[in-house]
This record gives structure tokens, C-alpha cells and sequence, in this order.
């Protein structure tokens, strides 16, 4: 299989660096071909602008991007990524997060790569069916917080909640089978034991990505919500969940 | 009162930008000092490196930022923004909805804006008594989708959900009072009804910009949570919240 690694660490020597190159070997020895952007190195630009477009300037912003993607007039480092994404079977996102999400830097591969027509669209269906179903997606991230801050009653906020609008709002909307994120705490200044842990973890989530139950939100198009385009829509129906389910966890199907 | 209205869209004719404008006019109309840190018309750099920290490397990515804040080092665009932060009474974060948060160019404000001891910190109280306490934050952000798609059920889960990592991670824990979000959706080429609902919504949120209530969210330190240091801390204490009350809305006091 193919798998696509992109990376976003501004320090060689850090924790997620270390990991990326773990990624790259396990996946490999594995037998999987890998692909990584590492977005640092690659200078990669962030801020989504009118010069991607070869032009193109109207109507919008969002429709420029869609067309320019129809017409092959998108920049190169873009239809590259696009290229990648088209190719993998498995696509990793690694990161710190910085913010409770990416940072800038990915956010600007998310906000350039995923165009109009090309990631989403008005004519493509999405949560669930969009144009890149069939491929599988993780996010893997570090925190220099407690565990304890991010469960559901911690004061961040529990983990799986600040990450859905990645997980939910981003990858399943395009299409992914969406796996458990990998989340480790604490990943600052780490003793011996905790590294080995780290990396134990990873490697075990790496050797099972393929075979790992995605996280099972329901399909947009499925029947579980009131038609798209319905004044009210799209709405999870009524008596869908089991009871007592509020949150973002309605939209996991059970 | 001093206002700072930080604003990111790369074209000058969109609805935002048309917001922009708007805002500069009604808070000067008030009295209110305005500035505009215009990140696309800046060329503000997204992208967090060690470019920014004038040759300090260690001993990791986010301490390298705090010794550079602390001895002067920072980037002199990066000095000028928190410089605008200090003196600002009401900040205002005025952007397009890209997928689900803000676009990278102000997700890169935020990450090389908000170093290590100058908005957190190891010695610095976070969540509601924050280095930025006293001052006035507010999201303005628009969405293309419908509004039935960000309610409680909506499919894309409910819009004061997917903005808490922002509001709530962000700009409650460095100590803003963060006011409710000015939210519009369906915003994509308007009719003049309305483009008009909207600019009045709009004015109505900057005139009475110092005098609504903020989101009621806890103080870390009032009581409400156990200690930060605790190993199971900081959660929430047993019975804290409105019997029924679950996820992020558990850290709104009543």
C-alpha cells in the first residue's frame, strides 16, 4: 500500500521528528511504499492567495480555487500534494498540536491542497462519500499538557471533541476513513521509559493502520439526516442516537 | 477604549473585507481608537521557526520563544503585534470559516503572536486570570454552509462547538473575557436584504462591544476544578455544573 506522511515540525531534534522517521521506517518495513512532506523543510507556503490561480480571480475566492483546479492552472506545489493525496492509501498527519489543532503551517496544506472540486464541492457528496473515499487518514499528535486536562471533564476539554472538526470537519467530510487519533501527553523533556512507550505505541498504531475500525461517523447521505438541502437539513433525525448521547458523539453512528 | 482588529482575506472585495471596513468606521463612529493588522495586505508570515527567535535554538521549540520574548529577541513584527495586544482594550479576530477554524495566515498570528511567557506559561495562571486579563475578545467569522448545519444536530455539529478550541482554548486561557461570536452563515453572494441584515447585525455587536456579557466560562482557579497539579487535575468537581449539562458547555459556570 501507499502511505503519505505529512509533517510539521519546526525542530529537527524534537519529539515529532523522531517519530516521523519511526513512521517511515515501520511503514516501510512493513512493505508499504511512504511518501512524507515534510512541510518545513519543503518551505512551504501558508497563506491561501490569489497567486495560486495562474490569474484567475473570480468570482470568489473559493470558486477561483475550483476553477483552477479544473483547468490545471493551480500552482505546481499544490497539484503535487493533490498528486500524493490522489496516490495514498493511508495518509498521516503529524504534527504538535499548537492551539488545541495544526499548526499554521498545516493549516496551510489543509487551506491550499484541499480545493474547491477537488476536496469538496457543490456537485460531490461528502461526510462520508466525498471524493477521497476509500483511503484511510490519522492524526498523530503531541501535547505538552496533562492527560488529566484533556478528558471529558478536564479543562481543556476532552481531546477527541477538540480534534473533531480535523477528524469530522475535514477528513471524513472529504471522503477518509477516519482512524483513532494517536495522542501522547506530556511530551516534553521525556525520561527514557516514557520515550519507549512513546514509540511503542506508535509503532503498534502503524502496524495495525490498515486493519484498525475507523471511527464510525455516519454517512451524510445514509439516512440518518434530513436531506441536504431541506430548510432545516442536514439534521441528524430524530431518536438516531441512544439516548442520552449529546455533542459531537451524535454524529457517531452506534 | 483601544480596539485592534486583526483581519485575514485574501480579497479585498469579499463580504470580510466589506466587514472590515465596517468595523474600522462604527468603532472610530464610537470613539474608540482603531487599529488594523491587515494579515494577507502585511504579508504576515505563518509559518512558527527559530527564524523568529534571533539565533536562541534551545533547549526546545516553545521555551527558545519564551527566552526570546523575555530578553527582547522575538522578530520585530512579531514584538509588534503583542505590543498591539497590550495596548488593545477589545480585540477583534475577523476572518473566514475555512474548514471549521481560522485560515492559516491568523492561525501563523496566533502561533508566532502568543509565545511561551508572554500569553502562557509555566508561572502564568491560564483560564480566566491569563497575562491578557481585563481586555475584550470577539470572533467575527462568516460560512458559506447553512446555518441548519451548524445547530445542536446539524451535521457539521453546532458552531459554538466547533469555535471552543478557539474561544475557549485560545482566548480565555491567555485571559481575555471572550465575547459570543458574531457568526454569519449562508455567505456567499448576497442579496442586498441580505448584505444589510448583516451589516446591521454587525454594527449592533461593535456598538455594544464593552457592554455585553462575555461567555460565562470558569475560572481554573475559582474553585470550580481540581489542582492543576493534581494527577487527576484540573477537572471539574462533582456536581459543579446544571444536572444534564455534558461537554464543552460543562465549563460555563451558571
Amino acid at each position: 500500500m501507499k502511505a503519505l506522511i505529512v509533517y510539521a515540525h519546526p525542530d529537527a531534534n524534537s519529539l515529532t521528528a523522531a517519530l516521523k522517521d519511526l513512521a517511515v521506517s515501520t511503514l516501510r518495513t512493513e512493505g508499504h511504499d511512504v511518501v512524507v512532506s515534510d512541510l518545513y523543510a519543503m518551505k512551504w507556503q501558508s497563506a491561501a492567495d490569489f497567486t495560486d490561480f495562474d490569474g484567475i480571480t473570480g468570482p470568489d475566492f473559493m470558486h477561483a480555487s475550483g476553477t483552477a483546479f479544473e483547468t490545471g492552472r493551480l500552482s505546481p506545489d499544490i497539484r503535487a500534494e493533490q498528486q500524493k493525496l490522489l496516490d495514498a492509501d493511508l495518509v498521516l498527519l503529524l504534527f504538535p498540536l499548537w492551539w488545541f489543532t495544526v499548526p499554521a503551517i498545516l493549516k496551510g496544506w489543509i487551506d491550499r491542497v484541499f480545493t474547491y472540486n477537488f476536496a469538496y464541492g457543490a456537485a460531490l457528496p461528502r461526510y462520508g462519500d466525498g471524493p477521497l473515499a476509500g483511503k484511510r487518514a490519522m492524526l498523530a499528535t503531541l501535547t505538552g499538557g496533562r492527560a488529566g486536562h484533556y478528558t471529558p471533564r478536564g479543562v481543556n476539554g476532552p481531546i477527541e471533541d477538540l480534534l473533531f472538526p480535523l477528524n469530522h470537519g475535514l477528513l471524513h467530510f472529504t471522503g477518509f476513513d477516519v482512524l483513532p487519533p494517536f495522542v501522547e501527553h506530556s511530551a516534553v523533556h521525556l525520561s527514557d521509559d516514557h520515550y519507549g512507550q512513546i514509540t511503542d505505541r506508535f509503532r503498534m498504531r502503524l502496524t495495525t493502520a490498515f486493519t484498525t475500525d475507523p471511527i464510525p461517523y455516519r454517512s451524510e447521505t445514509g439516512g440518518d439526516y434530513t436531506a441536504l438541502t431541506h430548510p432545516d437539513g442536514s439534521e441528524l433525525r430524530p431518536d438516531r442516537e441512544t439516548p442520552g448521547t449529546t455533542g459531537f458523539n451524535l454524529h457517531l453512528a452506534h
